[in-house]
């Protein structure tokens, strides 16, 4: 008999989990759990709410405190029995650093336990320029971040990058970007690794938008959703059964025809096509576009007809996308963001609210809600920074995976 | 201080795990791997493909051995050290019924734990009468499957029902089918679990296929395929990330208006209107344009060119459906199946595969390949059946959280 040794490491077997594993992810339950309950939780209601028993609650609550994550405050009286001591996450125990790549703009965020948002700056995208010199400004630009908040360094759990698709997850860079010229050949996440001294992990854009939402649950507890990024260039952070998805190649949420239809430079190069815009208004790079386009989103706002329907007839092929996408997903919720969903949310949520709602499945099947993330504006960069948060902190039952 | 209870038991709050899971969990482990491998498998090489020590295998083969599930066969030599012994899943020690509720026929099959179709029998799709008298039959339809196998009862863990959706997953019956009138109003799943005594599980017809697919790795070993099942209506069965998608009412893989153009009854009526087919082939139930059909399939097969280009059109609609889902969902494999792909899959490949291949996301990221399914024509059947031997045999990582 030969040995079929090769076919035993193969993809589809499974790898089992042991007792290390059981406790690190138990304590990021009860962890998750403190953290998601801002007014603080009972080791009781954490029991109840995890499964687990109330020594394991104990124990991991214990540790927590020591290792200065969480701590106790204050008590809950309730009925009868005596006073319950509450327990809450220490913000400030842990942070994370997170940069959107995006080619009009860089954006740096500084995250604390709880996701708020404590140190924030932005800068152009350098256009051209030598590789070398661009990777020691990012360097520089973290390090500012960080140095000018006063948090101390070694409470940093590591770096998170949101890079427009595609994406190159073996090689953590970004394939052949159009608008971002140069950076197609730039090891990123390595090179920001070495730059900076911290972990860093590489995300598209629009998958850390839908992390970041899922991490926060500010617009939506649904456990499935998707999230429609609009910036320079448009696609789907997708959430389903509870998990977030990446695909083959780490590039789920690609819109391929739609994402081209529905970037900032099409919208802009048909108002120009059309008229409602001059030619001084054709862009040249991405930032260029961005102006053109709040002057287009300005124009409508006061009222010119033709420049409301450029963007109308937009918010139609943004519907018919999502509405096709809810379907295929059986998705309950509709998260739109991203910087240029932020200038024209108001005229494209009445174009698409309806169009969802009228939708066949939806109207066969169940409710399905559309709304604005509640992050705001830089919800890529407080996406990258959650990668990390997620990464180190999240319950995910793949964690207890043996490795 | 006042109460927040409430909160603590939102769906947000991951489920901790304890030991009894995670011993479950290694031995659907350590099963799966050995089911996997034909050949078998040794402790050592199971030791290594699930990352679970010696000890840890050596109990639960044990377990598994004593259960009856999995046996001791032959000796691998490999070289210096000691022959080994190998271990192998013992097919019969457990069955399972799978029911595919088509609107055109009932299929009933009953697999072993190897996934072995080792009885079958279908029957035509009562239209009309009354529901006590159909789930009457279908019982009966089950208990002669099972009694002419020769299989003793109590080997069979349960029975999974096929059918089209969307489905109501909550109280286990199908949504308004058009296909099968009077279906609408049956709580099929629970009918038919007091008829037949067994447990029962129900999922779309395009999930379970995806289910079957997934559990007899017998078309590809992806772990980001989508199935195209082209059957009375059309669908997808969606695997991200090695998890079969179920979303938030258990209806993902909808395809909305691509789903109404490629059923069988539009493709019909479409020959009729271009006096391809005569006006007696118009069809009155899902039998008789399944029957119409065929006779389509086989004048483009003898050559008739408008029959042909019929198909073709139908190819190019199902070819921009699946490039666009698989640019969303980063999928590296589309499976094809389904009774009418079984008919024209020749034809539909050859329009099919060149519009995936050419398709701007695949020509960027990744090569994707385009197949059938090696499972047959009655592939939802199958994953009927496959539900409920994925649910009791396979490794799930969500199997760990505490119910």
């Amino acid at each position: 008999m030969t040995s079929k040794r090769a076919s035993a490491g193969k993809a589809s077997i499974r790898r089992g989990t042991n007792l290390p594993r059981m406790g690190d992810f138990n304590e990021s339950v009860v962890l998750d759990a403190i953290r998601r309950d801002r007014a603080g939780l009972s080791r009781v209601e954490l029991a109840e709410a995890t499964g687990l028993s109330a020594q394991t609650v104990s124990n991991i609550t214990r540790r927590l405190i020591d290792q200065g994550v969480a701590h106790e405050t204050g008590k809950q009286s309730s009925g009868s029995g005596k006073p319950r001591t509450l327990l809450q996450v220490a913000p400030g125990a842990r942070y994370a650093i997170g940069v959107h790549l995006d080619p009009a703009v860089i954006t740096y965020v500084l995250l604390d336990l709880l996701g708020t948002v404590v140190a924030q700056r932005s800068e152009p995208t350098p256009r051209g320029g030598d590789t070398d010199t661009v990777m020691a400004g990012m360097a520089a630009s973290v390090s500012g971040l960080v140095g000018d908040s006063g948090v101390d360094r070694d409470r940093v759990l590591g770096l998170g990058i949101a890079a427009p698709g595609p994406i190159d997850v073996t090689r953590g860079l970004v394939v052949d970007p159009p608008e971002l010229p140069g950076w197609g050949s730039v090891p990123l996440r390595d090179r920001l690794s070495e730059e900076t001294g911290y972990a860093v992990l590489l995300d598209k854009d629009v998958i850390a938008a839908a992390v970041a939402e899922r991490w926060s649950g500010a617009a939506t507890e649904s456990r499935n959703f998707l999230f429609f990024y609009l910036g320079t260039g448009s696609g789907m952070g997708l959430v389903v059964d509870d998990t977030v998805l990446r695909g083959s190649s780490g590039n789920v949420g690609e819109v391929g025809g739609l994402g081209a239809a529905c970037s900032t430079r099409a919208l802009v190069e048909e108002a120009i096509e059309l008229a409602v815009l001059g030619h001084e208004f054709t862009p040249t790079d991405p930032q260029d576009a961005q102006r053109s386009l709040q002057h287009l989103a300005s124009l409508a706002a006061g009222g010119e007809p033709r420049a409301g329907s450029i963007i109308d007839r937009w918010g139609v092929r943004i519907g018919r996308g999502v509405s096709a996408a809810a379907t295929l997903l059986d998705s309950d919720t509709i998260v739109f963001g991203g910087p240029i969903w932020t200038l024209l949310a108001d005229r494209l949520l009445a174009v698409i609210e309806p169009m969802v709602a009228q939708s066949p499945f939806v109207k066969q099947s169940h409710p399905t809600t559309v709304t604005s993330t509640a992050i705001g504006e830089n919800v890529a960069a407080v996406g990258a920074a959650s990668l990390v948060l997620d990464r180190s902190l999240s319950a995910q039952p793949k964690s207890l995976l043996l490795g």
